[in-house]
């Protein structure tokens, strides 16, 4: 048993979240810096509510849309020196984890002009961020309530992490994702499922991250058992899926992930598959490998999730879309020196190796 | 359902949360002040635990020990002279709600010099508390994960709260709560159970709050069920008391108290019955109010203590103690103005009143 917690985020939810958060915006300052891509901020009218908020509160701000699927490095260099020259005082992320990622590392490189990229990974920073808003318009990422910005640099994924880039407020309003499509519906909640699952399994799991997880999944379980392409997304479903993924990013926050993110990653890289969808992949294998090695938590995983482990196995195969991909021998061994030492594999219960890794793709993806 | 939260103190917690803290207390600086009261801080090895950690660190530190049983405000302003005069960096409280409420008071006074107590109390304060390090020697406060200051001024309990008195850090490890005596054991684990029952039954419970709750109510309970004078309180046991008062910590952070705790001030300021037992005497008449209000949710807190509830009300009237209380009907109505207007009643299903409350009283004191 263990009481281990830091989660600093203040999280407003709710319909009106943010206009509930007017007064707390205006206490970060008088200029701001919004970052998003190109179409669920307007889209989702999250980006309107907040002009109108900031429009009251007598906040400028300077808007950057450019920020893509899988944020690149230099897109949020470029954010960071408009928003230094524009003087902003604190960065909103709107978007989807790819906005919201890229708010954290603006917000990192506007306060510390002249940064190189070696120096951004290290957090060689002399000045903390800026202070980060961030409002959810997917329900997956879970990078509202986590201290990690996942970035693409010369094509490769990379991650820097820690307390410095908390966001200071997290407006979650489920409604800002009720313009998500299915696609990308299915792909993030696979992802909030990842992230519950990945970290429930850890061999760092405690009481009270083993208790958030016991909540997140059944609420994420239960909304990717629903979905069909036909499907009505009511407000209720898009409610139960958005808070299951902040749950979610709660044990996330706690734990990071296991091998299905570093395995999705190439997955995202070289296949163009989503990042949910990329992990979700995995998941099977990391279950079978639980199986094995933490019978009992499997045991309680299956009792909470009211099902059997071939059922879960076929819907996020189903969900997943894993056979589309096929490799060859020679792409797959390319990944050797990337799946090699990751931290990830202590975090999983008997360990894991890139030899399994290796074989995993072999099996997966070899036609 | 929702997903408000903010709980922004990094709780360390385990046998060895001291040491493993010694990085981020240095971080706060190079000097501090601790505040103890008379006996646990010693008693419970914590404070031998700090000032080796302190001396490692290169942490000057000043002791300040003379914080008493409900906390006196002159004593907090006592020793914010001493702070501000040795230029303590921080503030660290060890020992059971007193230290620790006393320790985010001088925290506050400390950093504004010559603030009067109106001012201090309306949170007049033109700099911000120097930093707070909380560690709990007691399994019941929740003042480790709350922003509220309980003193006494002039015979009279007073609180002050705010998200600028949160703890940087608090180091949870239950081995301080060994030496506590039987009696300190029973009375802060019914103010736990307080917290979490009184929070749980808030209109304002929510989805998030409720889940914590029903975490926190029947590791509590488990604890005071087992409670006999002769028992052996092993350190299982004293781990479930203290994280469990956690637990009930973030309920109370979230909701604050119903009326069992401002008429448990009354009982201790003018009958001497400590805090705990003194608000766990007015429990089960919340719990009938609930049974009347908000049935479907007294269903659920019994099957989560799977139990009825006289069992629960025979277990808190024979460890609160409410026998040895009598008051003369002048006693009673003496405290109408005081009872008049509480926010505790708008906190409490079906709402609450003076009259009622005074109506209670006569009920269970007049004899």
């Amino acid at each position: 048993m263990n009481f281990d917690f830091y989660m600093p985020v203040r999280v407003v939810s709710g319909r009106t979240a943010l206009a509930d958060s007017a007064a707390q915006l205006k206490k970060l300052g008088d200029s701001c810096m919004v970052v998003t891509g190109k179409r669920s901020a307007k889209a989702s009218g999250a980006l309107d509510d907040l002009t109108e908020v900031l429009r009251r509160e007598k906040i400028s701000c300077t808007v950057y849309g450019g920020i893509t699927e899988n944020p690149l490095l230099s897109s949020c260099e470029e954010a960071a020196a408009l928003a230094a020259e524009k003087k902003a005082a604190f960065v909103v992320g709107i978007g989807g984890g790819s906005p919201l990622d890229a708010a954290k590392a603006i917000a990192a490189l506007a306060a510390n002009p002249g940064l190189d990229r070696e120096g951004f990974f290290k957090k060689a920073w002399k000045n903390p961020p800026l202070p980060i808003v961030l409002i959810g318009t997917t329900s997956g990422t879970g990078s509202e309530v986590s201290p990690t910005s996942v970035l693409t640099v010369d094509s490769v994924k990379k991650s820097v992490s820690g307390p410095e880039l908390y966001a200071s407020l997290a407006i979650a309003n489920p409604a800002y994702t009720g313009t998500m499509s299915y696609n990308t519906t299915v792909s993030t909640g696979l992802d909030a499922f990842c992230h519950a699952v990945e970290g429930y399994f850890s061999p760092a799991c405690d009481d009270i991250t083993g208790y958030l997880a016991e909540k997140a999944m059944p609420m994420v379980y239960r909304g990717l058992k629903m979905m069909r392409p036909e499907m009505e997304m009511t407000p209720a479903f898009r409610e139960q899926m958005y808070y299951g993924s902040l749950w979610a990013g709660l044990v996330l926050n706690a734990h990071g992930t296991s091998f299905p993110h570093p395995y999705g990653y190439v997955l995202t890289e070289n296949h163009g598959i989503p990042h949910g969808k990329a992990c979700a992949v995995f998941l099977p294998a990391l279950l079978l490998h639980c199986a094995q090695y933490a019978p009992e938590k499997m045991e309680r995983f299956l009792r909470v999730l009211d099902t059997d482990l071939p059922a879960v196995n076929q819907l996020l195969d189903s969900l997943s879309g894993v056979e589309r991909i096929s490799m060859t021998k020679e792409e797959i061994q390319s990944y050797r020196k990337r799946f090699t030492g990751l931290k990830h594999y202590a975090n999983t219960p008997g360990a894991y190796s890139e030899e399994q890794g290796l074989r995993l793709f072999e099996t997966l993806f070899l036609k």
